[in-house]
């Protein structure tokens, strides 16, 4: 793979850096409009939020054995709380083998939510807040063309709910996540990453699953994934791999990934014991924990609001526990008949997370895996305790977000986001669709969006992407990609839908490159600039994306063309529109 | 392009006809399951809303230069009241000519509107009752067995809006179609079709787009994409060519779709005038509409309420006037400084469709092409004319549904829906979408399933499907399918959501077949078996679809799986079980 050439293709997406937190953003350069009475518009390049990192930088290395630059390591060492406890073993497996290992002080805890509490605020916060205003507000500040058809192209809809203020500032960052409204995941052992907001007050994020099974995948296949991930947008990564070279897997992605990355500590305890569900234990899963921690994870799914008492319900249902973690936990209790032990060291775990920043992900164990199974008790039951686990970690200033279904059809979904703001005391709500139908095997990340844009107008904040391939088999590459684009879409609908305030303005450039036949302008302003391009000149051969002054398509021929025609009715109502080249 | 195998290479599903009138349904065979006390408990067959006609039927002749049997040609005669007016000229491109032309006979209006006001219910009634209910209700109807894990598959969810009845009777399609909620749109001169109804209180549709344009297709290539929506299960199809043979390729698309089709005239005339707009007139109009009518086609969409007073305020719009029809008449008008002719000719347009029982779509000629432009005055001024439009309609019992947008921000997607069921007092909404996006160039059948799904849900009865290919060129076959199959998924979606009383069924037996490892049953009741087989087998090699007893995929591995832990779950409380193979 030529991952230079992955990333730095397009020539008119480029990687631009702002502020001296060197936040980057990707700019996507425009071509002139040319009017009627002879003058031109310079169309003033549109900034979207990048999740590439040195990826994108045409100086760097882009040898995957070298690793990320560490952003953070200054900011991490001038707060002093933390000190070097050790060096990571060596492996023949991966080069990153003697690195430090950094863990709190004793007394100290260094995590954002501690700093934001006593009132700090971190470089994390205000590379965030650059981050999201810059990629969409930027724009917005400037002045407008005297050629553009409308006074701004930023319009409030009705209806929208407004925020507290236009620009999102390091202090508005603070004290949400201070309220545990939003959480930046950033362990202190991953100063590679370029800090990233999950909450709803925040541009809806997306998360992508990859990470290797007994049966298929190596390590340069899953660190192909997570190239491919970042490309496409995704915003945090979680590796769930369960095969061989579990832990040299995930040093290779923590090392090479600009995003948070997550796991299921539980799928490499369970390795450790050899697959039998019933032989975990408390002191196993720790040290994987540990181990984690100090590798540098950023988030950790934890069940452990899966109860006993939950069990009996959750056997009658259609499909009953579809959560791996879930049922993983589930038969340890009942062979042990005995509380989920991750439930009974709640605050062990907090303890050890907060010595790293580690934030958790409360995973849903009883998310329903089928329509019929939707909103249940044993559901439900298990977002009450989530949200209870919520304010014990919070006690320990280890930052949280809550996990969520699933399959649920359409009309049901509304209530699951209610009752978690409320269980939930406003953690952010990070989901997994919902799927709205059980029959779409093969379009089951179609079948995800759609619930997805409903949770995420009710305000979830992240969307766990779900690939093509769910129920059938473990994604790969291409997988990868549809996914990640289908939940970047999703993502930015729900951000229209919440009335972001700015986020409009990409649909509205783009809408007017449409109108203006600037082609090459619509491609670079899609979600996917090379399918995009691909589709355009499948069957109109002479297209090309320089060509932009073809003014017509395939859809109509040459003859008759209504968006031509609209720039003509545009003219017979006094407007300077654009000619034809 | 192999027809018989296209349509028959699945064995475990199968047409078969129910009742005196035939009724078509696909029935999708399952496997047992053996359960641990040694005792095998047989799966009901499954029967899905079948859309392939004579297609399907292992014994018919596979030739589309003979095209389909004549389903209605009975029931047309018995009625008598049409009579043979002519017959359709030959042509060496199409082998269909002299076939004999009916209008009705003076004084008569052969609609399904008029039969239904005078209390008459037709067999189309009769067929489209059976079909509606055989498909989904008919194992509601059967024992369950003793071992499913459930009194009943059939769920009815709270806050579900409950239907007048369970069973879909012939009396109710009647009223529903007096009372204008809904159509069976089907031509006199279309007795090839299996009527279908197309209302809010019946299975959510979906229509496909095709034909070709003046730059690129062949009558062969649109005969292909008319096999390939019919097989992925569209219910109706649209012809919108404007390029060469655009008569014969419509009579070849007639004689061999068994679902409704329907046209754009106005594409024709425009044809008909050398691609001139200004050069439209009433009588090339009303001359091709005639001539429409008589090759048989059953749905005409005409753009009658774009009027001169929106121009204006479209001509301030981001993207102008989207809609090829509009812009078609937009022109006109301002080159002529008239109202809109297909305005001021409406009762003599319902007169002549009156003669044929051609259905109406009324255009929208002015629904959004961008975000910005969503639920504008101009686009709601026309909505509320669609409505007065609709009304006079069924003055001359012609059958109507009103066509709906576009683009549209997923927060803004109800109000559509209320205004259109209050303005047009209940006619069927058909809407493109909504998409809610403008930025998913080459993922847009995606952007548009979401707001399918949320307008559907409010109370849609039609969803137009959108393909990748939207905005970037003309689909092609690939693109067909996967624009119908996102499509039908959303539709289910819809019907779930909506809380059809059955539509619950298939994803029970879905979840049911998953839970129990039945992988065969899982891929032969998904939307599209084959791509879930091909996806199946894909890292899997070992697998194939009669290899039932395979209990883990890629996904796990052999070693943990969440599925095959539920089962010993459900073991431990009580329940009998599925056994390993």
């Amino acid at each position: 793979m030529d991952i230079r050439k992955l990333f730095l293709d397009n020539p008119w997406r480029k990687r631009v850096l702002f502020g001296d937190k060197k936040v980057g953003v990707c700019q996507v350069e425009l071509t002139p409009t040319r009017l009627k009475d002879g003058s031109c518009r310079q169309n003033k390049p549109v900034r979207i939020y990048d999740n590439c990192g040195a990826w994108a930088d045409p100086n760097f290395h882009f040898d995957t054995s070298k690793g990320l630059p560490n952003l953070r390591g200054d900011w991490i060492d001038e707060r002093a709380d933390t000190e070097v406890v050790g060096t990571l073993p060596t492996s023949a497996k991966n080069p990153f083998g003697g690195r430090k290992i950094r863990k709190a002080k004793s007394g100290c805890r260094p995590t954002q939510m501690a700093y934001a509490k006593k009132g700090i605020i971190t470089p994390e916060m205000e590379y965030v807040a650059v981050r999201e205003n810059l990629a969409l507000i930027n724009e917005l500040e400037s002045e407008m063309s005297p050629n553009a058809p409308r006074d701004s192209l930023f319009i409030q809809h009705e209806g929208s709910p407004k925020r507290k203020g236009f620009e999102i500032t390091p202090e508005f960052v603070r004290d949400e996540i201070a309220r545990g409204r939003a959480i930046i995941p950033a362990n202190i052992n991953h100063p590679e990453i370029e800090p990233a907001i999950i909450g709803r007050n925040f541009l809806t994020k997306i998360n992508t699953n990859i990470g290797n099974s007994s049966m298929a995948s190596s390590i340069d296949e899953e660190i192909e994934k997570m190239l491919w991930a970042i490309k496409w947008g995704s915003d945090t990564l979680m590796d769930l791999s369960t095969g061989a070279d579990i832990t040299d897997t995930r040093e290779w992605i923590i090392r090479n990934c600009p995003t948070p990355v997550g796991t299921v500590p539980l799928y490499q305890a369970l390795e450790k014991v050899g697959g039998i569900a019933e032989d975990l234990t408390w002191e196993v899963y720790r040290d994987v924990l540990i181990e984690q921690a100090e590798q540098g994870v950023d988030y950790f799914t934890i069940h452990a609001g899966v109860l006993q008492k939950f069990l009996p319900i959750a056997s009658r249902r259609m499909a009953g526990i579809a959560s791996r973690g879930g049922s993983i936990m589930a038969k340890w209790m009942l062979t042990h008949n005995r509380e989920n032990f991750l439930f009974e060291h709640w605050d062990d775990i907090c303890d050890i997370m907060s010595h790293y920043d580690v934030s958790f992900s409360i995973g849903d164990g009883l998310r329903p895996g089928a329509i019929a199974d939707a909103n249940d008790e044993a559901q439900f039951g298990e977002l009450k305790v989530q949200g209870e686990l919520c304010k014990r970690a919070w006690n320990f200033d280890v930052q949280v977000m809550c996990e969520g279904p699933g399959h649920v059809p359409f009309q049901m979904i509304e209530q699951n986001m209610e009752n978690q703001l409320d269980w939930c005391a406003e953690a952010p709500f990070y989901t997994l669709g919902p799927l709205v139908s059980d029959i779409g095997a093969g379009y089951d990340h179609i079948t995800a969006t759609i619930g997805g844009v409903m949770i995420g107008w009710k305000g979830t904040a992240m969307l766990c992407y779900v690939t093509p391939k769910e129920h059938l088999g473990l994604p790969e590459r291409d997988d990868v990609r549809e996914g990640v684009v289908a939940f970047k879409l999703a993502a930015h609908a729900c951000d229209l839908a919440k009335g972001h305030p700015a986020s409009q303005y990409r649909d509205n450039v783009m809408s007017l490159a449409r109108a203006e036949f600037r082609w090459r302008d619509q491609i670079n302003l899609a979600l996917d600039p090379e399918r995009a391009e691909e589709f355009r000149m499948r069957n109109d051969k002479e297209f090309t994306r320089d060509n932009a002054g073809m003014h017509h398509c395939t859809m109509c021929g040459p003859k008759f063309c209504s968006m031509r025609a609209s720039i003509e009715i545009k003219e017979r109502f006094g407007q300077n529109t654009p000619t034809e080249e």
